[in-house]
């Protein structure tokens, strides 16, 4: 399988990028390959600086960049050349197996719901991420942003692909699904909540554990944790917060370092008819390494046929 | 001033009511005085183990207790006769200035609202809580969960009201108001924010500062946080879930230390028409003395007066 990176995406673009495509290499496995989309003299000058072989990644000339701060629909209409917007139509060609990008966001979703459009039946795309629990394990949040005012049926669907995906690519034999409310007890919290828990309890596609409050969050209550992307936002971003205090005051402690972003790489766009995953801004070479090998994960593992198959039911 | 608590409220009552009572004594200031609620023979017991005079405080005798698992309206009206409904009847009748309880706290809001009733103009009631901030100063944020799914014009007034609790009880001069949101650009956030924003910049009784990011919390970014009372009291527990994660590895930390909720001692239930503050379930002595005093504080600074004049106009 070959999977492509957005070389130009992140504030640190391109040596972080260019050096955790590097360091992917090891672990890429054999038959598969990395392909770099940006500038191709830039590409080449950096490899040559790092003393890495050309020959070990296939590069693919993208012009144009995105910048972080570009209305994500203009910036694809007029940079048809760019990495973001080249990435996803040779995605949704076949021509690559995944794509990354840590760079503009909006671009990154927009293009990936433009390019790739939804898997028929799904309703809205959403993003996940990996919230470390106490026990060692983890849980996946969604929707962390991509879709916020969610409709009922929508927040159905988070949990359906947030389930496949907690099999499919973190192994998770039956994941349990909380919704996240501000209280356990059924008929909790505000409409959405009170309107989504009889359809998540009802739904015969995940294995519902009822709803679940913050205090719950690193205490392996669910394996999958269901939230309006408004909220899961709110949630995630202080998340972050609590993690910069942390780290900003030098505490070092096994579930507080696990908050580290750069462990899970990026948050994969679900729902699409391929595997994207978004990097954090701020990635470093570790995050781009491992937001590499979470898109071979998606892309080797089968999520998009089984999500297809699913929805198709 | 006469403040009245609840004795049998919160799970380590009356043991903790009494402490924080007895503790409270001291700062309530000359002329003041507290009453207590609670079965009469029990509290004369509980100071008289104790060595505290009975004379220094006032006794109600409220023979009947909510138990903290009661369905509030069903408690309130089985019984009349319990600290929380004696309580809220005798502040609307004027007879105490203000009443505090760690108790049911679906029945002491639900019997707030019957009892004292909305201010005139107020649409919805909201409770509040304190942010320690780096800096050494403290943010508001409301609501934190009297009311979910708040109509804009409802947030609003929660700004209103917060920044008429943040000038009159705390003392800000000028305080300045953030919506809480997922991004700082205008326009950001979902349909309830979007529709707020622009009635935020447009209210001439409050200091807008815009959207504020998760990220800002603790940056002092403004006096005055609003949010949704569903996300409000998400992020709160969320803060609460990491403070207990913080203390239970033995963590000390200035910022840490002052997420403490019991420096705080409640949640001022505001937009009645008298003084009200819910506690923390887990109430200990310093949470129940400092809910006390915070009481005080609501009563003596006029902040229910001054809500009724600017509602009023």
């Amino acid at each position: 399988m070959r999977f492509g990176l957005d070389i130009m995406g992140g504030d640190f673009a391109p040596a972080a990028t260019i050096d955790g495509a590097v360091a992917a290499l090891d672990e890429i496995g054999a038959g598969n390959g990395i392909v770099l989309f940006g500038p191709e003299t830039l590409i080449r000058e950096e490899l040559r600086q790092r003393g890495v072989s050309e020959d070990r990644f296939e590069i693919v000339h993208c012009p144009q960049v995105i910048a972080m701060e570009e209305k994500p629909l203009k910036a694809l209409s007029e940079k048809p050349d760019s990495g973001i917007a080249t990435g996803l139509r040779m995605l949704a060609q076949g021509q690559i197996d995944a794509f990354s990008s840590a760079g503009n966001s909006g671009a990154l979703l927009a293009g990936a719901v433009t390019s790739l459009k939804c898997i028929p039946g799904v309703l809205r795309p959403c993003t996940c991420t990996m919230i470390p629990q106490e026990d060692g394990s983890y849980s996946l949040l969604l929707d962390i942003g991509t879709t916020p005012d969610a409709k009922p049926e929508v927040m159905v669907q988070f949990a359906i692909i947030g389930s496949l995906y907690s099999r499919y690519v973190l192994g998770v034999a039956d994941p349990g699904v909380g919704l996240l409310n501000v209280g356990t007890e059924d008929g909790k919290g505000n409409l959405q909540c009170q309107t989504v828990f009889p359809l998540l309890k009802a739904c015969g596609h995940i294995r519902f554990t009822g709803n679940m409050e913050p205090r719950e969050l690193f205490k392996n209550r669910a394996d999958v944790v269901v939230a309006d992307g408004f909220v899961g936002n709110i949630v995630l971003k202080e998340i972050e917060t609590f993690y910069r205090l942390i780290q900003k005051r030098g505490i070092s402690d096994p579930l507080f370092d696990r908050l580290n972003y750069e462990i899970y790489g990026g948050s994969p766009i679900l729902g699409v008819n391929a595997p994207v995953v978004l990097g954090h801004g701020i990635s470093s070479p570790l995050a781009i390494k491992n937001m590499l090998l979470q898109s071979k994960k998606m892309g080797e593992q089968g999520l998009v046929d089984a999500l297809r198959r699913l929805f198709a039911a």
